[in-house]
């Protein structure tokens, strides 16, 4: 099949949804990358080209999608090569799960590539090993709805087991990336190493009542939930205008608001279209009077995760 | 309605199942105490009888029954009085929420001589009462399920917030209860009052991953999910044989099992009723190769919370 060429799309997620911290992650319909890759007997991995980023490194050493793709070949027992270019439609270190998006579509794009070799669990693995490049940290979070598609748990790394949520049918996702950058690493060096047990259980509280909100269609029980007592407190300082812009979400009828991922993009989930659509506005004028150049998204939960298009 | 009489009957439950430290609580059908309350217009709360313990306090000041009483005439705004006897049919000092059965019986009763005066969350607010007696803390996690039934969350003290989760219907439970007792304030005192956030993260995945797998009625993911990091790897030193009781449950078919509460009981739960009679066979025959005095329950989850009888 050497030849075969596709063109697949890894959409961008919110990890953490507040209370949720390194275990929870959404996927959005936009933005998203799209990665073409081309099957190839070289036994190589070839990056001609990534557009829309000019700090992404071509070298495949350097790349995650050079380190799925070198993975999975590995993994498949084959000698199979693969010439990629990548169209960057997340930008990197925006909080919303960048790495991840094309570290999702390579594995999924191999596994095609390769002839389906691969069960849903061992792509996320595969698309794993993009993080572990990016963020020194083979982390599921983000990977595994980028994959898969609404929202995930990772109940455990050892075994690693990704439980797919209920997604209720309202809900919608508003993110506002600011144009600044935070690496994963400085962001995760401001989390103290321990917490205390009484915050441990208010956090685990919240998130036992998200999950309970996710499966009961509960809106009100959702927005209660995102509270997150661990990563906020310590990384919103990062982020220039956190305060007013979570404010301002919850003021336009959020459910609740918090930091996506590690940042510096803040994210505000909302019960219906309209509601998003005011929260976007809302949280719009608060960036334009805060003077801070930024993006904003309005998106669904995307609930087909990563595709061929 | 002076001289009114009502008999109520409170569950014993099973809170933490493992990962869901101080969060979550199950009632169980059996055992159960009875309380008998009759109104009285002496402002007082007179305890006439306690029966099947030796060791509770029949003065009100010192019986969370009386506790429970006081708070409720004071927050009805009454002059009325109680006269009450109590028939404990579990044990104080078990692991299964004795004084929270008691407690619940209590607020449950006085609002119904009271003329329904309290909604569910006011009532679980004076069982509370109890426990700041018994245990010097006024939690949650034995009364909300004592008296609303099923499994329950408590997603937040402040405000309070009781969460229903859903019960799986084949879900069985099986109580064994050694014949020593462990005071709540030892078994707290042996806990860390921090945790790494590594910890903290697997503890609320796990968590996560019980309350999906509530409402998937997904039974394995149950099973997965009940891994307690935080409580047991401490507690458990205090129960004799605990590692051989969980072990034998395991080997029986329990879906998983741990301490209840904060020991010296042990709880399994199961999928079916046939496997729950195989699992306390199991257990109670690894009690008697231990050579130590037990009782030991298998009940289904107790739906109907507290109730007159």
């Amino acid at each position: 099949m050497t030849g075969k060429k596709i063109r697949v799309k890894g959409p961008a997620t919110v990890s953490n949804l507040s209370c949720g911290f390194d275990v929870i992650g959404l996927a959005l319909d936009e933005p998203f990358d799209i990665v073409d890759i081309e099957l190839t007997d070289t036994g190589k991995v070839v990056i001609d080209d990534i557009r829309c980023s000019k700090t992404l490194s071509r070298d495949p050493e350097k790349n995650v999608v050079g380190a799925v793709l070198k993975a999975a070949s590995a993994l498949g027992g084959s000698r199979a090569g693969f010439r990629v270019s990548i169209d960057k439609g997340i930008r990197p270190g925006s909080g919303i799960g960048s790495s991840g998006a094309s570290s999702a579509a390579a594995a999924f794009g191999a596994n095609l590539l390769l002839g389906e070799i691969f069960t849903p669990a061992e792509m996320v693995r595969l698309a794993m090993e993009g993080e572990r490049l990016a963020s020194g940290s083979a982390h599921a979070d983000n990977v595994a709805p980028a994959l898969l598609g609404g929202i995930t748990l990772v109940r455990s790394y050892d075994p690693l087991d990704i439980i797919e949520l209920h997604v209720p049918p309202e809900l919608f996702c508003v993110v506002i990336h600011p144009e600044t950058e935070i690496k994963t690493s400085v962001a995760r060096g401001l989390l103290d190493r321990e917490v205390s047990l009484t915050t441990a259980v208010k956090q685990w509280g919240n998130l036992a009542g998200l999950v309970a909100g996710l499966f009961r269609e509960d809106y009100d029980l959702i927005g209660r939930s995102l509270i997150d007592f661990v990563a906020e407190p310590k990384r919103s300082v990062l982020i220039k205008g956190f305060d007013q812009l979570k404010k301002t979400a919850l003021e336009c009828g959020a459910l609740g608001a918090g930091i996506s991922g590690s940042g510096p993009s803040v994210y505000a989930l909302c019960r219906g279209r309209d509601s998003a659509v005011a929260v976007m506005k809302g949280m719009s004028g608060a960036m334009k009077s805060l003077g801070i150049r930024f993006d904003a998204y309005m998106s669904a939960v995307n609930r087909s995760g990563t595709q061929v298009c």
